[in-house]
């Protein structure tokens, strides 16, 4: 596993592989890897030929007040885990080789962006498009990897993928979960054990919401309220977002006619989850 | 000469040179070729294997009530006068192949594109910034050319490609003037031969300065008192702006102690003409 800072250094490494007809993908990651980073990276190899991830805790995608000195970080069992499973190169520069002094650039997705995360972190997504611009022009990748349990990230990233003409595909994969549930998520090592049996309530509710349309409820109303009182009943928990997506454009939906993201946020103490799921419509 | 219209076209015949080792120069225009743009595109000769000139009057760096509707354009003239210089291909998309419905995503560069023609034309370097990423992502040069008329484009555009690591070169060109003085522009078409004869202002103002920096004069305010002194005697003549500026970081200088940029911008009648000089101390 080559390990590299310097952003001039994985350009050329990067050139390098392209010269050599070489297929490149990226798995961009904020480190402290779960199975779900390393399923998108066992992904990732049976579409290139070298596999990169970068680890980079991002500090333009959080805002004041929220983790990101506290974001769990454990650079040597990432780069053993992603050793592991094969994974080439590791890119992780330091903040300051990403934004050095002057730096003044944002790449922004105007309306995708609006709602869900984007509403409750301004800015966040900013930071994402930014960073995740920056590193493509960095990797240069064939193909790029992200997991859809930030839905709203990979529908973002698409977007500015397709808007700006970018040469790299963009692939998402489904979320991995414990055997109970619980979506895979760096942050939840923040959870106690009660906070974390509290979580179960977000893969509960998504469950219900699609029984409720295998039984024939198409009305939004109807199957958020009955999310929101699942979600609702956790003791310590409190809702930041419940609602019924178009999965491209993001636009409310009232009435389930296609394939929707039914996407939540939740707080937990001060611990901030989210989940999501696309219901489809029985054939 | 080729002569490409779709992104996707572009990119697999960008890709097949790169696969061949050769270089590509691109030199965006949006058409109405001049001088100006044949000395960009013989210089890109000198740097490339291949050269690509863009054509796209680009509606996004236009304001409302700006001149993007009566813009000059004459493709066929443009066509073969690029062929005459030896440029390899043109690409010209349609408004709605770089634009399509869905379009969302802009690329700001947040500091230098504040004064000077960033505080009169709001909005106009989002575009600019957008659509040069757009069309380096498309043409995938290894070197890019701009002319110097367009200062603080030039400047935004280094800032961009720095801060997003853009694997592209930059490079400038020094302003093609007429013999007696007038910056090349395709919107010096625009102008009656009154206006015309005024406009030389502009180029005398520059060289008054530089005259008064080689008698010692130092001080901001009084050499930008005497260019103002000099646009304001044209009687058609409306002053934009004339400041002086760090010639990469655009900050106010109030006292001449290296190389500092003179910019200006008047208004003769509804035509709005830019010009400048950097000005540098005699050793």
């Amino acid at each position: 596993m080559r390990i590299i800072e310097s952003v001039s250094e994985m350009q050329q490494q990067a050139d390098m592989w392209r010269g050599e007809g070489k297929r490149i993908a990226l798995v961009p990651t904020m480190g402290y890897l779960h199975a779900g980073h390393l399923t998108l990276m066992q992904k990732a190899r049976t579409h290139a030929d070298i596999v990169v991830m970068s680890v980079f805790v991002n500090p333009t995608q959080f805002g004041p007040g929220e983790d990101f000195e506290r974001y769990p970080r454990d650079f040597e069992n990432d780069i053993r885990l992603a050793t592991e499973v094969g994974v080439d190169a590791a890119f992780s520069p330091e903040a300051a080789e990403m934004y050095p002094e002057g730096y003044q650039t944002y790449v922004d997705v105007t309306r995708v962006t609006l709602p869900l995360c984007g509403k409750s972190r301004p800015g966040h997504f900013r930071g994402v498009t930014t960073v995740v611009n920056k590193l493509f022009n960095i990797v240069k990748p064939h193909v790029a990897m992200f997991g859809e349990k930030d839905f709203q990230q990979l529908v973002t990233i698409r977007r500015m993928v397709k808007d700006l003409n970018m040469d790299v595909e963009v692939l998402g994969h489904p979320i991995v979960r414990e055997s109970d549930g619980l979506a895979l998520s760096s942050r939840n090592v923040y959870l106690t054990s009660e906070q974390r049996q509290e979580a179960l309530r977000l893969s509960q509710s998504l469950r219900e919401a699609q029984t409720l349309i295998q039984s024939g409820e198409r009305r939004s109303d109807i199957i958020l309220k009955r999310v929101r009182e699942i979600l609702k009943a956790g003791k310590d928990m409190r809702i930041d977002y419940a609602e019924l997506r178009h999965p491209e454009t993001l636009e409310e939906v009232s009435r389930i006619d296609g394939p929707t993201l039914l996407a939540l946020a939740v707080f937990l103490g001060t611990t901030r989850l989210i989940d999501n799921c696309v219901l489809n419509i029985p054939q």
